[in-house]
Order: structure tokens, then C-alpha cells, then sequence
């Protein structure tokens, strides 16, 4: 069975042990790729357009140079992110989220939705 | 303006940096209490029902009982999973997926789809 054709809705009742650690690699993938608690955060702050570096940095509160820098790499490293360099004096370096990070778009949603109502769930108890 | 009543799809033009920085927290929220490697697996894997300890951590290559322990004990904090404790001897404890921990179903599928996208994506280069 691919891996990738799962029905998270509508799984097999005689769902092995095997078939769940296949199910699970996606999941993990994403994680990977995706976890910790700024990479997602800086897509949100580049699905409003291309920005530099320093913008991106005042818009995320808490985050290191050190940090955004790596996770950047991270992000251009997995095609999420594209780094454009113009020949100015000084140089100025701006990031775009990618036509594939533009794939993301869901999983922010989701997330962002989760939190709100998280907000709500709080707040009202 | 209430800060979970933004809607991403539909963004004001004259977005502001405080109304960015208002739009953040929800998802900042998300990934404080759901970040890292580890949580959105095991609430994957109590989506098949309520498990011990070590079924969970047999579900979950590479985390370690003290991981798992802190994992479990985070998300019991924030109502997503409860621990039913049995007067065995030895006293068996089993975890299982709260109502409130459901809700979180979106966000877990659309990370599956989106790392089976990843997968093809990286093998179809």
C-alpha cells in the first residue's frame, strides 16, 4: 500500500501495527521539516509579501538574528523560501515565500484557527 | 478588533504592524502548546483509542519514556488528553484523547497531507 494514499477519514478497521508506523511518517515529515516554534511563524510573516531580513525579525517578537538566520537556511534549504540578494551598497538581502511554500497555506490556517478558538476555550473557562 | 476574528483568506489592505502582531498570537499559541517534535504524534496516535504507556511509546519510533512522560503530562495540562489510572496490580495507566484534544483533528490531517505532498514532491525531483 503507498504511504501516501491513507484516508486519515476513513481507515482500514484491520489497521496493523505496520500500516500505522507508515501512516505516521508523513505526519513526521511534516514535523520535521516544520517544528519547533518559529519556522511557521516566519511563513505567516512572508505570506504577506517579500521582506527583509530585519523586517521579518521585528515582526516575529523573541526571535534571535542567530535564529531566524538558521531557520531561513532551513526554510531555503526545503524550497519553502527564496533568498534574493540585490547588488545595492549595502547589500540588501530580501525573502519571498516560495511558489511551494505557498503550499503551506492550509497547515497555517488550520493552526491559526486552533489557536483562536484556543483563545476562546481559555478565556471562557 | 477582536483579535480571533480575522479571517486569513480575506486580509484588510491597510493591514497594520500591531494588527499583524495581534494576528501572531493565536498561531504563536498553537505552536507553544503543540511545537516540537513529539505532541502532534502522540495525539495522532491516541486517535486510534485509548492506550497505555508503552503501546504509545512502541507507536512512537525514537521517544524516550521521560520525553513521552513530559509530553503526556503538557498535554493532560492543557486538557487535550486524560489519564485513566487502574487499581491493578500493577496499576495500569492509559491515556486517551479528550473531547477537547478531537479538536485538533484539522490541524493533524492537514500536516499528514501536506508531508505526503512533501514526500511525492521530493521524490518526483
Amino acid at each position: 500500500m503507498d504511504t501516501t494514499d491513507y484516508d486519515l477519514e476513513n481507515l482500514p478497521p484491520d489497521l496493523s501495527y505496520e500500516d500505522f508506523l507508515q501512516m505516521l511518517l508523513p505526519l513526521r515529515d511534516s514535523l520535521d521539516i516544520l517544528g519547533g516554534k518559529w519556522k511557521l511563524q516566519i511563513i505567516f510573516s512572508l505570506k504577506f509579501g517579500r521582506k527583509r531580513f530585519k523586517e521579518i525579525q521585528r515582526e516575529i517578537p523573541g526571535i534571535t538574528s542567530k535564529m531566524l538566520s538558521k531557520e531561513l537556511k532551513d526554510l531555503e534549504m526545503n524550497d519553502l523560501a527564496t533568498r534574493y540578494v540585490h547588488n545595492t551598497a549595502p547589500i540588501t538581502v530580501e525573502y519571498e515565500l516560495s511558489e511551494y511554500g505557498k503550499t503551506l497555506k492550509s497547515v497555517v490556517i488550520e493552526l491559526y484557527k486552533w489557536g483562536s478558538a484556543h483563545r476562546k476555550h481559555i478565556t471562557s473557562k
